[in-house]
């Protein structure tokens, strides 16, 4: 598509989404940080990889796209601010698919309150590969670390787990942004991440990353209903599936009793695990106190 | 390759560099930003598009991927802070070539005392396609952006044009950062872009942005010597070939003297035309002031 026409397009949608079209006229974006540290994170993700445009439709791919970077803002318990969009576009598209996919970035983006900074437009003989780098607002408080997990803190999961891939849930899901303001604002977290590789994955990133060990109950793991009807392995499915987007984070055992007694949301809260002293191991125990290793990786993009 | 052992290897690639290697352990980069407001840009490029593995080296692939967005920093004359890199990796690819590109990357970045502040690695089926964003200081002085080109202004362009692509200079260009930095600290900018389309596309972007037309000088153009053995179509070439990522400003009368005089670069610099009340149209005077309307187009991505 011709780039002027793509900009003309592309201008008409931000306006209409109520936002700023005047980013499109310069390669560059100015980002007024008036005394407020910005935090930025970058994902990128491919058609047949991280999607299947086959089946899976262009306006919940443009989602997936814009949520799995408001989802690591969230993580980092930053405000969104602007999104840089790069789209590597196949050459046999027509108009129309790109257009409709941009839609779907603009209209992600406004319903999380998060302005078009800028982007970039190429066609390939490759697959669709959407590339945003999302930047938001630092929370006053700072940014809880995968670093950040003390022994002695409790282990909590937003949400349930499992089964995303398979009931396209990664395509819908909200980022947890809400939840990781009103943590920041009423929560002294210590470390956080979101769960895009699968707990088993994720919470060893946190233990190897605090030189803790962690040490997760089995049967408190809260298993997503997406995974109600298989017979076997559900809890292997909920910890290493992946693709969760829920948010895992550790808080002193004080902090806890606070969190629970004020967590706001429908968003459910589960303590799964707790953190000791060790050697970045991660551990499953079960109702009658035995204690493994956990073993099983989470999937790797 | 497996995740961890990448980033294991990135960290003591950024190590080696003198760079902080950190920023790899969480999802997100934290940006301190005391009292400067920030620029943002991304640009991504696409084996077979912007770059042929097939013959040119990956160690020049990874330098451009930098550098076609360091231009677009100096062109808002930014000075340059950090880069977060989204990389589609071909399947077939070796743990080698991965890493290979990734130390070209890095070595570009520190060259220009860029920072590497987060990243994505993925597998394609498709082409290596690398998207990055830039973020750079704004300078005190603001942006000089497209749109701010006035009637009466001298339009001036560094360096030399044309046959970027086929000389292989597209890979090796350096980006115009030092001569950025001098004009904004001593010269009243108005416009400025890097040219990336070729100067005839990228020229009428100027002056649609700016609302005026330019009248540029044929005899004036600055041919590139990599162009010296063709014996026709060089000014169309010159024009027309783009990726020269040069950069195109406007000054006026005025500041035009001072600048002249004072220009302390090997870098040539070449007065190529005037900016006149005019209805955004690109015109060529030749020798014998006969003036047409410039209707060749530049190179499209």
């Amino acid at each position: 598509m011709n780039e002027i026409i793509f900009l003309q397009s592309l201008g008409n949608l931000l306006t209409k989404n109520g936002m700023d079209a005047s980013v499109l006229s310069d390669d560059c974006a100015h980002i007024e940080t008036p005394s407020r540290d910005i935090i930025a994170t970058t994902d990128m993700v491919i058609d047949r990889t991280h999607f299947d445009l086959s089946h899976d439709p262009l306006d919940l791919v443009a989602r997936k796209s814009v949520c799995v970077n408001l989802s690591d803002l969230a993580a980092a318990g930053a405000k969104p601010m602007g999104l840089l969009v790069a789209l590597a576009i196949p050459r046999s598209w027509s108009q129309r698919q790109s257009q409709d996919l941009m839609t779907g970035i603009v209209e992600t983006a406004s319903l999380f309150d998060c302005a078009i900074l800028g982007g970039d437009t190429n066609s390939t003989k490759g697959p669709l590969t959407i590339s945003i780098t999302a930047l938001g607002f630092k929370h006053w408080r700072g940014t809880p670390k995968r670093g950040h997990a003390s022994h002695g803190d409790l282990v909590f999961v937003t949400g349930e787990l499992g089964g995303s891939f398979e009931s396209q849930r990664h395509l819908r899901f909200t980022p947890r942004l809400r939840e990781s303001t009103w943590l920041m604002d009423h929560i002294n977290i210590h470390a956080m991440m979101d769960l895009s590789d699968g707990l088993a994955s994720d919470a060893k990133k946190i233990a190897i990353a605090s030189k803790i060990s962690i040490i997760l109950d089995k049967s408190a793991t809260p298993i997503h209903r997406d995974l109600d009807f298989r017979s076997t392995h559900r809890l292997e499915h909920a910890m290493c599936d992946g693709e969760d987007f829920e948010l895992l984070f550790t808080v002193s055992e004080d902090e806890a009793i606070r969190l629970e007694a004020a967590w706001p949301f429908q968003t459910k809260l589960t303590q799964i695990g707790r953190c000791e002293r060790g050697n970045s191991t991660v551990f499953l125990v079960d109702e009658s106190n035995h204690k493994a290793e956990l073993t099983w990786t989470g999937y790797e993009h």
